[in-house]
């Protein structure tokens, strides 16, 4: 970058106006009216107590409803007085470095009060040397009480579970899933429509969404995970487009998977073509393989200039490329934002969850005795 | 490095005398002083709240004041009982690497009781991929309260700042500026004569200083930042003199902006020469340049045999290299431990205020309600 | 890693059997009993207070068997209440770098309720840029309260402490030492056996033990370590048997010190020729040389075939190679897994006490008044 003005010229406007602390997220008003939407029912959350997460596929709806009104319960409040994980450990293991998610995890665990220690990159490691991740699960469970890991390969997750006995989460196992970004993106779509939390076979089709999903089926694990959450809310979903210019996107079965659970798919080679009749946009270009990653590319960018259906929301798993222009940040449209912030909140409901608290949050009692705290 | 003893050989000489802790530091005593001597004004800080901190063109000379009193409260106590911070997290985004500046901060933040999220490289970010700063300070919005910044680039912090709705601390960018740096400088100088935290147009000449820089204004970030401070102590200082081989050493409109600050202002390109006036000697050999750096050469070392004012004392940003000379460790001119020592307390003075907990530690109670704690 | 099953299939069977919160660590009812049966007696820790911990050679028989009393009381408590460190901080530097050893540490100093800043490559720091030990040391005084320090010279640690004032452990320097891990191995071998704890000059010959200590006792360190803390119980140990395809294994004057300490040292070349005779088998055959290492190779493997004593135990400071089978895992001779859970234990105790704690977590009072907490 080249310097083109002297040192300290124009310092106040580029320091900006001021700013009010975390005013202008769009959707921050919403997550009240779902969390009071939702009627508690603590004993889906109570199962999830010691689990792996590994799989949407280990999800029914209801259980994601009420982590979603758990989350907005998080989001709804200021700073937690009470911290229900406190003295707990998370081990954050991100062997494929990712900051963003990294992060959200990390800001997750520390704001329900627990400590955290952190594996940023997989070439300081004893895997580095030849280690088993079946020998890594045996240590973190010595030394911590959640283990969130990352890697670039789909069997690592199932290999450090062998000797693993504290719950782990699943952030990515190369091409397979995410499921705490599918969790997320639903919350983000239930803060917008709150109605579609209540599960309704007669819902009318014109209270249905038409869902557009740009990216790859097949190699990319954000989407992979977020068509099988759809699939447990085909309920609210006339139909879903995939956006894709080549046809060949989806995995063996996956396409029947998906049709079996309600689903209605159709695809488009082209954004332009379908913008108009889309609730929400799902858009995504980048899949990661390995150590090296894969951009689609095509008719598939948005601009202020697309002509997008009045009142449809967009939605992006970030980091973006080219693909999501930034003219668009500043309209309605824009709930990638929401959807990212929101995402802390989905992970600290897990989270509490998983670690056994669940009762030390919830607002009627809980009745399973709990370990000692 | 080779080894030329058998094993455990002197074992008990090499652990060296049983120690007491945080002994020996100069200038301990000191803080007490300085307190006492400044009346409090928090309304100056309060204006603190919320604020991006980027350039020392942003405070004036009571602000600095005020937060080194604040520094030498914390200075002079033990360890806080009450932690003001508990709760908060701070992102420690080191994007240029660096230990020293790092663990500064982070110690300092600790000791108010918050949390950490830290970045250590940039290889493994976003950044990496091709994800905007604008985009990151939307994410770190989401995850925070508040961002220690550093980056090789001069613009990094101004591009994070336009989506960031909490306060960023410019921790060094490029070149330009570091003003935290250039703030524990200027309290470890109160600390050795408090009595110029007064302002005094009046003052005798021979009670003013004489300041000897080594170093390039135009390419130190600590110089730069350093002498717009000492350009609002006109009134302690009898001159500057910048010492240095070269004489092109300014940027553009750097010298004018000094002198219309008050400072009288000379060069030198002899240590030697001019080592005997100097009240207050700042060294630092080396400037960096992006990735790489360039190392200052000439007659700018300073040893035991210099022969230097009585009184006089040392600062230097650290780490240092052969400019400062081990020798002067354990004589009365080390100022540059103490300097260290205090940038922690002075690090730990501007948190509490950026993140509006200055009525948590204030000792006169503070008019304007805070939001909830 | 090739993928051979579709995504999705067989899940369930994959995430395991749900399990209890760590269970089946072998060993974990032991402690109580090795708690129970060793008198408290604080003065020695007392005397660790403020203490640099660098080597096996600065302990006596009752220091390490106090300490491991204070780890067996940690394990047999669940989380603790009152956090007995909270507000220090501990700097945990791995400028050679570990996964398993940093979060060992980090895990047993969070557990205390203390704060952690990490360095994990020291590609990253200032010593890459040419400062020096005896600086950080400086600043490390400055920043926190205690070092944990792993570097791959031997020297380093020495060159650190010449301007620390907060005390330091010696996480591994290069092929010297590595005490907490021999400590944890001897906190492993006490809750086996608790009676070894109690010094007997008397002891039967058929209740003293026969160690087999395969590895290169001068060029690892956990072994160096190890070997020179059994030298302080060598009225528990019958003979040690030092398993080595080479002969030239010893350090020089290392073998005549341990024979000093009372020890009976043969050596052999074949694990499967001594293995019936041994009641403790420690293995390693990795050396860690800078920043490479030597691999044992020969007859020093050992699997289920191998012909081991009934009720004999294998320790091994991990992480493994091939040289310990994974089908050795479920039987009752497995001990590694409760050695490495222990050492968070064993890491707790001595940071207790080094940071002068121990009156905090001490049953009967401490006499001595401590600082203010």
């Amino acid at each position: 970058m080249v310097n083109t003005l002297p040192y300290g010229a124009g310092l106040d406007s580029r320091l900006k106006e001021s700013f009010s602390p975390r005013d202008g997220v769009r959707g921050i008003e919403k997550p009240k009216a779902l969390y009071d939407l939702i009627p508690e029912n603590n004993e889906q959350l109570k199962n999830l107590a010691g689990r792996h997460i590994v799989s949407i596929r280990q999800f029914d709806r209801e259980t994601i409803v009420q982590l979603c009104k758990l989350a907005a319960s998080y989001e709804s409040q200021g700073d937690l007085i009470y911290k229900p994980l406190a003295g707990k450990i998370m081990i954050s293991a991100f062997y494929e470095p990712s900051t963003r998610t990294r992060l959200s995890f990390e800001s997750a665990f520390h704001r329900l009060g627990g400590d955290i220690m952190s594996i940023t990159d997989r070439s300081t490691t004893g895997i580095a040397k030849g280690e088993s991740l079946s020998d890594i699960g045996e240590m973190f469970t010595n030394y911590g009480d959640v283990v969130v890991l990352r890697d670039s390969e789909r069997e690592s997750v199932f290999q450090m579970i062998e000797n693993l006995k504290i719950p782990i989460i699943n952030a990515g196992n190369g091409i397979d899933e995410h499921p705490t970004q599918a969790l997320a993106d639903l919350y983000a779509i239930l803060k917008w429509k709150p109605e579609l939390a209540v599960f309704n076979k007669q819902r009318a089709e014109s209270e249905k969404l038409t869902i557009g999903v740009i990216g790859v089926p097949g190699r990319m694990r954000t989407v992979r995970s977020l068509l099988l959450t759809l699939g447990l809310f085909s309920d609210c979903i006339q139909k879903l487009i995939i956006i894709n210019p080549d046809h060949d996107i989806f995995d063996e079965q996956q396409k029947e998977e998906l049709l079996a659970a309600g689903l209605k798919i159709e695809q488009s080679t082209s954004l332009r073509k379908v913008a108009g009749e889309l609730d929400v946009v799902y858009i995504n270009s980048i899949a990661w393989i390995g150590d090296t990653y894969e951009k689609l590319a095509g008719d598939i960018t948005l601009n202020k200039q697309t002509a997008l259906k009045k009142d449809s929301i967009i939605l992006h798993p970030l980091a973006r490329g080219e693909e999501l222009d930034v003219s668009l940040d500043k309209t309605p449209h824009n709930w990638y934002f929401a959807q990212a912030r929101g995402a802390v909140f989905l992970r600290m409901a897990l989270l509490t969850c998983l670690t056994q608290r669940i009762n030390l949050v919830a607002d009627s009692p809980v009745d399973r005795p709990e370990e000692n705290i």
